[in-house]
């Protein structure tokens, strides 16, 4: 199982995250392509980041609103939705070409990815997206997904589309027994101890995860998505990089 | 020679140009990236239409300025140059691959083509991401640049990059003595005679132009700009078309 | 009763509508704010076209989102609805001021207008700008709604604000028994026979309607909203205008 | 002598500076208007720090470059630039009388300022917006400029416009013989060390500088610019508050 992290959130003058920091402990650096955050600039120091410590490069399209980061979900025709993921996508992959490196991934970010796994259309409206671009392409863009007790639906689009799904678990977000994660809005839903993130990550290893409720739920996770916010979760995501690659 | 037009133009809600109409008459679409004008679904829509006339799509991108449609020079360093063109023209060539085609060929829009002209250091950046892109493909963008008298500078400096540029001429502007372009300021810096234009256009295909001055000068082109603003200047490229193509 | 245009929404090189042709006619004129449309050079120049032809000017603010023309629903907490409504408000009359005029009404645009007449909290949000703006002016800023057979509910509010109403119908749209418009997407919602529009704005200037059923319906209106997209629908806007000023 | 300092710099979800951290030290808050930094929310949460303090609001327009943070000269006609300050300026009005306060004064930011200083005839387009804009005004709105040991031209074109000037200096640049600051590339530009940022205070208020000759140089200032990016710096600044109200 791999760990993930969204990056390269930073945009002109304004700092966000500590990617430099992140880099070395990740497997996965989902890239920012300048809708929702970042610039050309930011994005091309990103992926030369990633370059240094092997990390792959994932492209992280969100809706065009830079004043609400990508949180606000925008009407679109879904259409609009498959090009505005290939523009992204396309934008970040000549940004990786110029350091000859490919994406190899796609994650949408934000309400473009909460919309995603609430609405199978727009799924769908995102796997065109990525088959489109496959067509050209020795090595296929995988695009990264919720992992849920069962994504039986969003696997046979995907198939349909022969595109491959990475799913992907939340390292410290609480489960709940049909195996959703419990809203932020909902006290603890998120973990802010190292220990019980810790704890969760070495489940999901093993193909399971321990609810809300005490119950231990299947699920099936390829990659782990972490925060690197702050000093004090940079140490964390050390510590589950040295529990995964042991 | 070929001809080409600037198109994709338009923004959200907002039409320019009559791209649908002119895109039977030329042979090179330079489709606006979205930095200065354009977003996914314009550019989408312009890319179906050269697509269906057999039109080579080239990528025109320009500063992020859409108030001032990319027509101020916006200060930049080399190194963000390269960038901001990489991204807009692997955006649009993820448009084109969805559609099964790729982008041909670069021409720089507006103040980014003047800045690139009048300085050989902003050239070389943007014959960087050229170079930097092509890396990745097996067929090359060529660069879309001003035909001069003496383009020796540039031609060499594309050369060490192997980079193939295009010349492009101006079928509607004045030139002087020396082969650059009477400056729109002045009177009589562009023509609007549709007679004029052809005669101008039948000059440059056989690889000279008549200066403002009487003179005739040699000058190598290998694409002649045509502008489809209104009715009447349809009118005149497809007449341009037929003279090219007779 | 007035006639009203949204006006000032061109965008730097984008034109669209005709202000310059429409302003003689019309009343009210409703300048976008620069969010949605419009940027500061178009207000200067639809402010000074409005005091040319002694037009009412209104603030026409709306989501900040120029690809969607202001047409889509962004989530927005009501304090943040509160304060994107005033600083678009106080940009236009920034723009007056400089002209020796002021903002004589707000009319919330697309999107924002349809969840201020869809949500009473979001229209209690404008008001509440409306009113905090009021504090500080001696000529009270007036806001524009949809006038509806019963629209006790906002007058309630806005009372309470002591935020003056204006109550606008629509020249071109049938409206069903109850006294909304029928939606755009329904067959005959939208009216462009011009005779059929005179009729309208005549009933209307009587304080009823005909309902697409055929029922007269009593809605009292203060302006009613004209659009001057071509050549055509300017007639008809003069014609309007000699209607209701005989 | 005030204390001013710029204020304001989020944006969405980024942070920059510490204004809350600030603010109580400080005389002058000089906010962004949303055009290189800030938005409506940013702009009322910094107006309301600034009432619960007692600062004196000042608007800080900018050019409109938030990727380039308004560093960057952009090329304006004179009459877009008075639009574009009366814009900003009524923005942030606007959502200071929602809180029942005033903008005082305003500062150019960055690339603006610099061109401001560089130029007379942006100087003059910008005092045109502060005269348009008081017009309306029974309090003036007074525009703050570089403290220069001679600024007498524009002090005198301030003057034929009845705007009062406000001259700030810089508590952490270094000034040379003819009272320019030592621009940022030299070694020894920007002062680090909080005893010389204080003393060059103490001078100023007594309307001297000591350059980095070793001259001393009369300047009179009647603010004193100072930066809060860090928590070293807010000591610092809490300092000069010291000083400066003994």
């Amino acid at each position: 199982m791999k760990l993930n992290c969204d990056m390269g959130e930073s945009f002109g003058a304004w700092q966000m995250g500590n990617d430099h920091a992140v880099m070395p402990w990740i497997d996965q650096a989902n890239i920012a392509c300048g809708f929702h955050a970042s610039d050309p600039d930011v994005m091309a120091q990103t992926v030369s980041w990633a370059i240094s410590h092997h990390v792959e490069i994932g492209a992280h399209p969100g809706y065009e609103d830079k004043v609400g980061f990508g949180r606000r979900s925008i009407p679109h025709s879904l259409t609009s939705i498959t090009r505005l993921v290939a523009y992204q996508v396309g934008a970040l992959d000549a940004l990786c070409q110029i350091q000859n490196i490919h994406v190899a991934y796609i994650k949408p970010h934000g309400a473009l990815y909460n919309d995603m796994m609430a609405n199978a259309a727009i799924f769908e409206a995102i796997v065109e997206a990525v088959a489109g671009l496959n067509q050209a392409r020795h090595v296929k863009l995988k695009l990264m997904v919720l992992a849920r007790a069962d994504n039986s639906e969003y696997l046979n689009i995907a198939k349909r589309y022969d595109v491959e799904l990475l799913q992907e678990a939340f390292a410290d977000r609480a489960y709940d027994d049909v195996g959703t994660l419990v809203p932020r809005t909902e006290s603890g839903a998120v973990y802010h101890d190292a220990t019980m993130i810790k704890q969760q990550v070495i489940e999901l290893a093993e193909g399971r995860v321990t609810t809300v409720s005490g119950k231990t739920l299947l699920l099936h996770a390829d990659t782990v998505c972490v925060h690197g916010d702050n000093d004090e979760s940079i140490v964390t995501i050390a510590a589950l990089h040295k529990v995964l690659n042991p």
